[in-house]
């Protein structure tokens, strides 16, 4: 049966992970983009009040919104999509992962909240890695999840906040539930000089250190498998061959 | 003993609630105000990676950045406050609620969220209203609930989500740890066509809606007590002399 599917992201439309999820789930029926005209990460769950909003049809069910991925979510469900009944929301696939606190600053991951606060099956996929991206394995678990979230349900107040590993699809050892890990921070700014003598910081420069915590996201990740779903073990697999069976 | 405290909040440098704040806990001891330039509400989390941030110093301990709640919150722990063993963050006094599912839009919220990441015991005061605040009954608990804290420890990725109802001092009924309501959300676009013509939409127009849970935020402050701390009932006073007592 048709589906009728709303994608987003925090990266911007010309990001090449929303093309890569666009052709993944297409063939799972009507899809439509609305993202941001612009990169928008790490602008957590923000939502423009304070001013007006324009949407740009780019081509037939692509749009921009010049701002938020709040904002996406916020007037593709309430406005261009307000007739539609949309049987899921994807968020993603976002350039790099989503883990431990620094989901609090996701962009990614609070598009998928918007979706669910507005009554959507919302889920954020992101791919795990810094400078280069294969998007094979995470469109192919992209598809093998949306598919299983519009097969089953998901519990009230749940959103599914996917990390793939920087692995190939045979790598990748499985889907795990996880729980959030726990970042530790380091030298997070930089003071310099402008060309015109004025200093600017720059916010940054994060260490990639994390606490270690059994059954976390970030343990997970370093395991080699993907998928995380706080407080839901029945979604929990620990091959890919059971996962595939769903 | 004389305390280092910091305040931010998300109206920015020349909000009420934020000179209240600083006067309140001024004779707590050296008291810095590291607050954006601007209006920043609803920008929940963000956090400022793409761009330089630039750093005023308006006065002796007052200090505004060009960027989000949390961008202040870390320029000050990371860089203006350095070398200074941070006591207390307490972020507002917010003019609007922060309750339910709005939290996580929240940019008062969201800059307590940032001073627990990186070490600092952290508070949000908001002041439930619209229109017209009057801040006595709301500097009068941040007070007692900012020495609570520096007295008492906070459990660790513990953050006090503080509101005040619209009530005088006397009215309010005592001080009530509860957890977290749900918004309903109705009719949030605005389409309206411009000076030019052109379309455009405004985010807005929130029914006062609230699912009915027991011992929620919402419910609370409907009743006529402050304070949410979820997780941490032993926070919890039926009375306004119990919360006195401390």
């Amino acid at each position: 049966m048709s589906k009728a599917i709303l994608i987003s992201n925090d990266d911007g439309i010309n990001s090449e992970g929303l093309h890569k999820l666009y052709e993944t789930l297409k063939p799972l029926g009507e899809v439509v983009i609305v993202a941001p005209d612009r990169d928008q990460s790490a602008v957590s769950h923000s939502l423009s009040l304070s001013r007006p909003l324009r949407i740009d049809k780019v081509a037939d069910n692509i749009y921009t919104v010049d701002g938020t991925p709040t904002d996406c979510v916020n007037l593709a469900i309430n406005g261009i999509l307000k007739d539609v009944k949309l049987d899921l929301l994807v968020s993603g696939i976002n350039k790099g992962e989503n883990l431990g606190d620094d989901i609090t600053y996701s962009g990614t991951v609070s598009a998928a909240m918007e979706g669910n606060l507005l009554g959507v099956p919302s889920i954020a996929i992101s791919l795990c890695g810094r400078d280069t991206f294969n998007f094979d394995a995470a469109s192919y678990f992209a598809l093998l999840i949306a598919k299983h979230v519009l097969n089953h349900e998901l519990p009230d107040d749940t959103i599914l906040n996917v990390n793939i590993p920087p692995l190939t699809r045979d790598e990748i050892k499985g889907i795990k539930v996880t729980r959030q890990g726990k970042r530790v921070y380091g030298e997070p700014m930089v003071e310099k000089v402008d060309p015109r003598g004025k200093k600017y910081y720059w916010i940054g420069g994060f260490e990639l250190g994390y606490v270690d915590i059994d059954h976390s996201d970030i343990a997970a990740i370093n395991e080699g498998y993907d998928f995380k779903i706080p407080f839901l073990q029945k979604y929990y697999y620990q091959t890919l061959s059971e996962a595939q069976k769903g």
